[in-house]
């Protein structure tokens, strides 16, 4: 690998999260299906969260909680995404930067405002989102900081910028830069529904384009369109050089050509609130990966990281990762 | 009593709270007295902001707080104060009516933003208060909604609006009017270090114009300007008519003429942050107290909410207060 001044930088949708607590009967109401994400224009926005109780206000965004988990795990992290100049999108910037990675995306002084995703949190603590993409889905390739892409180990992508025609096309320029410049390409497929929407085009997408796939098993076997989860992983065995695929509170396997490793899920406290462990899983994987430690230790890291931020609530995470990895896997 | 068709109805600043975690060293940097509230302007605010980690965001306000929790108790609440038309103002709007209470002092639709308050919990749990108070200084006797105040059996205020002029002179008026109308007047001291800055007025208010005063230790003494809580106590009783003083982990005491009682603190699981303690307190209280129960009972169900909000993060209870009440008191 060549001399990269930054080990993991991700391209997401830069996120508010608003999170409440709400019940089985509100998602049937207003049908929802669980543990997925919707996406809603301003007016559904708006009144969903009308119907909904007290909330609380968090940064989020699916790469974006990964590149902060990066950053707070000691990693050189960068993050690309786009805030308008609002309350909310100086949260987000303040948030980031905080947790220690570069974010330097222009916010937009007119148009929508910063995406906001109202998270419920059922009793059982999984969580059901409706986003409202706002400001990030006006992300284009102008936006790109190539400089940064370029400086990276690992690009990170999340599959939602594919509801986006600009954000696509942006991520696809980026890859392409770190690429040219001894980069590795990882991808998480983000959402089943949102694999649905884009089917063929991530199928062509995982066959040879990305080197690190991150998915879930719904995520996995809507790709494969199977119900099968280890039809699904036979299947992707190969499309990619590695594949993490996750399975709650199964752990997750790590495909590596012929080599399969199996993680167990790490349990570090009482299960409140599952937004964010997903992401977490990526950030303690990547993170480990780019200080090129061994594959099941990357899983061994993400497992950590992704039971940590299940026993608060929100994605990210309100402990000391560094501290936690120190203490967990020494 | 007159018939009331509001329990009570409150006046305060109307606050978005970002809460962070910090160390002693980060309030010795900046200046700050841990367990108080220090006022800044926006400038400082910023630079304050800037210093500190990832944070979350959730509505505050003291008096808000305790409206909030009335009405999660089942209670009528009502809430004054004054926000601007922005995001954090909307958060807060929707927040305090998602809690149940009444809520309709126009935004601002020019000057300064939404007040915020930067929260910096320690690892001991203490939280040490930055507010910037934006929009809600600009509270005035206009903004009040008088038909509203009238209807309250208890007129609750928070001493905090004794830093603003305009605010102050819309609490007195508010008083008037609850007491021509057969209300009660309540009254929160705050925060010691608001206390030493109004204490004449505090000390003249509270000996005849006040029927119910909340205070904890701190700002008891101050009052008194003694060190000694027994001195203090003495000192207030007789003053109001009930007078509730909190006292952390020794619980509180209730004085009522010659009368004393003394109700011990709940401890409902691990101490995480103590923000909201007082004002849950205080909900708790008057929400008994409105409901004819007896001085005792309204102790207690002022430290079961307190017990219960210093559990988590952030001043707005994320269980079922009601649900809680039934269970631990019923």
């Amino acid at each position: 690998m060549p001399d990269h001044s930054l080990d993991v930088v991700g391209i997401g949708n830069a996120i508010v999260d608003v999170l409440v607590q709400a019940d089985d009967r509100y998602l049937a109401e207003h049908g929802l299906t669980k543990g997925t994400m919707a996406l809603v224009d301003e007016q559904q926005a708006s009144r969903l969260y009308q119907a909904v109780g007290q909330g609380v206000e968090t940064s989020g965004g699916s790469a974006a909680n990964t590149l902060a988990g990066i950053a707070q795990l000691g990693g050189r992290a960068g993050f690309i995404g786009r805030v308008r100049d609002d309350q909310l999108g100086a949260i987000f910037t303040h948030d980031i930067r905080a947790a220690g990675a570069r974010f330097d995306t222009p916010a937009a002084s007119s148009g929508p405002a910063t995406a906001r995703c109202l998270i419920l949190v059922t009793p059982d603590a999984q969580r059901t989102m409706c986003t409202y993409l706002g400001a990030s889905v006006g992300l284009d390739p102008q936006d790109l900081n190539l400089e940064m892409v370029a400086q990276a180990k690992v690009l990170y992508l999340e599959g939602y910028l594919w509801d986006s025609e600009a954000a696509k096309r942006a991520f696809i320029a980026a890859a392409e830069v770190a690429r040219a410049n001894g980069g590795e390409v990882a991808l998480t497929l983000s959402d089943a529904f949102c694999v649905e929407r884009h089917r063929e085009s991530f199928l062509e997408l995982v066959d040879g384009h990305v080197d690190i796939l991150f998915a879930n098993e719904m995520e996995i076997t809507a790709l494969y369109g199977t119900s099968c989860f280890d039809e699904a992983l036979e299947q992707v065995r190969g499309c990619c050089r590695i594949a993490a695929l996750t399975r709650s509170e199964q752990g997750s396997v790590i495909l590596h050509g012929t080599t399969s490793h199996t993680i167990a899920a790490m349990q570090l406290g009482t299960l409140v609130d599952t937004t964010g462990a997903g992401d977490l899983y990526a950030a303690g994987f990547l993170h480990a990966y780019t200080q090129g430690q061994p594959l099941e230790y990357c899983g061994r890291l993400g497992s950590l990281c992704a039971g940590q931020v299940v026993t608060q609530m929100g994605p990210r995470p309100q402990v000391n990762l560094r501290e936690l990895a120190a203490t967990h896997l020494p």
